[in-house]
């Protein structure tokens, strides 16, 4: 079927290609022309604007977007104000999922559709296929099917739980109303950044597990090592993260991409530890704290991100003047 | 090759039946008579203790402990006084690396060779086969790599790494002397706090996006819920983990037995939730305190297990009563 | 100087004593006729509803809510409705900061000020004078000086930190612009949410140090402990409080509630450790997530306050479920 | 009556000033000369060694170290190497109270009794008076009180809670055996640790209320702030710390010290923020692992130390490589 695509970044252009190769008709937009020239030269047919994309498709129509959050919603009420009664608006990015739930009883009464779609599979989708989690109208995600379909992994190896017979077995799912789709994908991101604080934290213990061989100073400031006959370890952790892909309870994508990443450098020299974070943990967040539900590993690796971008270097700058205050204590 | 097996639990008797079926001839012996039953039944050579399962095994032998903690430095140290030079006494179990790095020191000068295995797999092990985390000498680690090949998953489906040519890519890692095994396999469970926790958090989560249809009281010890109409959703969270299998970054064994458990019962009713630690979280959090590593998530996962077997009674008593003895708050 | 007060539960009513007691004249309202008739007996004028009670001042006028947060801004709409330009509207309440920020600007338009005070001294306020900080428009606060003057503690025994003359050192404080007196105290609260956790947990720490008298049972399932030898105190929690009452570090005025609370009923049998929020936790977190800024102690309060009303059971029983289903490990 | 003591940086030099105000003898012994020199000339005398210094004292003598944890436990031995049957050795460092246990255990076939003291008070203690947590046998403990009398602040004007007849309400108590005292001001300092974060948190989001004057990046790396008119106060903190003082909820002595801290420099300028940690908070959290009671508000305060000086660097690439490789995310 026919698609319009707007935003083809890394996430947007790659959804194009997977859906082509499946024969499905893309009409794409980006405010870099070389994004869409791109496309274009591997079939898509290109749009210079928003109403010349809506001109090349047929009604009832289509879009996605797939924009940062940030802009997502201006974007989407300009492309609803030029849509017709009977078109889709789809928003396969990173939004809130408040944002879904206001702009569809915002589309309701001029009859155009809004579907939210959680995507998760990062660069690799286009080779794995993306997990779609979708929230919208049944009628309207019903139509998307052979787009949601083309996306998603389909049958591939890792088999639905036995006795599953519905399209979450294929690696899409329709979750409820508008909303339910970016309120599961938010979601699975607060997951993902806990599961990536336990790998994270855990190897790097391993990687200290050689302390008791250093110097330590002996003095009021410092924590004296009791046991350093058990810190003398020099574990290779790329070895570890491999071993752990084979039969260990951990075993995860994730890990696989670790172990991958730690074998062709060990020391992440490329990488200064500025944890970026996108908006979905902390908004998972907020919903646990709105209904009362305790997320403690879910907010410790949120903070953690917001520490490692010296967001806590005031307090930690309190932290020293009380020490100095109370007790003397000199920063070392 | 001959191995003595001491321990038939639900890890040491699939371990035994795992090494038979690679060929492997496995003597033997635990305090329970039927479980040594079982597995002379199917092959194995029996032992009514520890001096019969020896006097079974040609020298130089090896003998595998499978023991809970508690109890396994002072049944090592009573095989240990029966072994000979050249034998080797391998603990697979659960314990702390401390207690390898001091029994490897003890039982050096006597030759006899401690091996110290982390085993992961559970009770899937027999059929998956086992990620093993081994410490030690190196001739007396070389010695046991048959056993440590049949145990492990060999060349399981997940494939190496791409350029990984040694065991571990087969699920065996040597990973240093003795301690090392029990290291790496306690900063392995460490991590399956965190992981498990970041998957329960986040369900637990999607659960209560139906909060806003909920009655709230109003006064002012109860939080008043702003905006109800973004709490609406009723998420099928087996439909959710299944959809997060195929495609999506949060993808691991664990959520697949997750998508198993939801499908099976999704309310979980046959348990409790009082979650119980073995003693290797705990360890990877003193590690991680020692040598001075942040570990706020891999914490945060072990004390909300001990927060739901109910050990924050008093501290939560305490506070009720702070609250009541400043603000006259009585509690709800 | 002339006061109108409605909400007349805990605090409300002892702000008007404390009022009274300075020649202030109160007219006060309640849904409770018993709580006005009640003031009336100690010198109040009574008013039967929000109209009688601005007949009974005279103009501009000074109205302060003193309500639960849920009805708070419901309440501050009807009274505004019915106020003319110069009134003041004053809500001492624990509000989100931001609906103050929204009725201010709501209200300007109308020529009504809107003043936020965060009130912290609970059933205390009374006797020692309640701790104040206000938001809103300079003259309208100033216009309130005798008031503020007259709730807060004055030049109390405590003493300004010396080279300070304003008013913070009596125990009131113009924060900024209408929102910033309740985003004050709602900081204030989630540091009192830390600083009580921080009290709770070490204290159980201690309770905790008879450990290594008790039995422990030996199996997978429990974590065994290494060194009962350093668990065999019975510490006498309330000395143990006294004692960091007179020149410790730690020294606080919760830790002299503590202390006497302790004194009292060392085992707390009368409550049952449901810790209830009232919000203000909540919204410090929100803010922290917004704003990038780490705040793992406040959050972690906040959560573990949650815990305790068992919101975490699902997944408890999540962490249960999985570790039967890889481990095959019964809940104890 | 006579006191040796051994050690005299900020803690012991004061504590010996404070002992002689009360009257009483004391000899002293430091490695650096210039330390016994300054309070010989205060009218103490000195020592050039651990022998000089006890037999310069009549038996039985008691001496106090007042040393760095790290090297306590090896003067200790030194020093009871030397002494006499009857004889106390007082440890008033910040040691492992679980070397107290050892130690006393040690000492007590030789009739040297030792005594644990728990000192808090840090630079104010001269003025002050230390808050005392003592730990040894009742004969030893009741022997010291003179001394204990004299460092502790006595009847101050904190009062002690009504009905307290004990020393607890002086600032000093015998908590138990050997290890007691060590015990409670590891707590003690563990729940400081606790009480700082939440401050130094709660201050830190206040800081950040002006967010929203802020620009933000609009790119899939950077959260979008949804509301950026509530982020628009620019807080004086010192201020606000200053009106806490008086009347609120959270007031206590560390207030009071950050207080004066920001009003002295509200840029907290001459720090850097790498926060230290001299081992009683990590010991506090070792005993609520091994006993099972849940700390997260303690240990979040730990583990942020940790991660003021960089030590979640690992960690945190480690994150970004994992962005980087499922995600295609360039660090910002």
């Amino acid at each position: 079927m026919q698609l319009g695509m707007i935003g083809l970044g890394r996430m947007g252009a790659n959804m194009v290609r997977r859906l082509m190769q499946a024969g499905h008709h893309c009409v794409v937009h980006d405010l870099d022309p070389q994004s869409v020239a791109d496309l274009v030269a591997e079939g898509a047919v290109g749009a210079a604007d928003i109403g010349e994309l809506l001109s090349k498709l047929d009604k009832p129509r289509a879009v996605w977007l797939m924009l940062p959050a940030a802009i997502t919603g201006r974007i989407a009420r300009q492309l609803a104000a030029q849509m017709t009664p009977g078109d889709i608006l789809i928003d396969g990015g990173n939004s809130n999922y408040r944002d879904a739930v206001d702009l569809a009883a915002e589309l309701a009464p001029g009859g155009i559709a809004y579907v939210d779609v959680g995507t998760s599979g990062g660069v690799w989708g286009l080779e794995r296929g993306y997990s779609l989690m979708v929230g919208g109208a049944a009628d309207a995600v019903k139509r998307l099917d052979p787009i949601l379909a083309a996306l998603s992994p389909g049958r591939d190896g890792t088999g639905g739980t036995p006795g599953t017979e519905d399209t979450a077995s294929q690696g899409y799912l329709h979750c409820g109303p508008a909303g339910a789709g970016h309120l599961v994908k938010m979601v699975h991101n607060g997951i993902e950044y806990g599961i990536m604080a336990a790998y994270a934290e855990g190897l790097n213990i391993l990687k200290a597990a050689n302390a008791g061989s250093e110097e330590r100073a002996v003095d009021a400031e410092t924590a004296p090592l009791h046991n350093p006959e058990y810190y003398r370890f020099d574990i290779d952790l790329a070895a570890v993260t491999e071993v752990w892909r084979h039969g260990s309870v951990i075993g995860s994508w994730l890990l696989d991409l670790t172990a991958q990443t730690l074998k062709d450098d060990a020391s992440l020299s490329r990488f200064g530890g500025k944890v970026s974070d996108s908006g979905e943990g902390r908004w998972t967040l907020q919903a646990a704290i709105e209904t009362g539900v305790p997320a403690p590993v879910l907010s410790s690796a949120l903070f953690n991100r917001f520490a490692s971008r010296d967001n806590d270097a005031f307090a930690n700058k309190l932290l020293s003047a009380m020490r100095y205050s109370f007790g003397g204590h000199e920063e070392k």
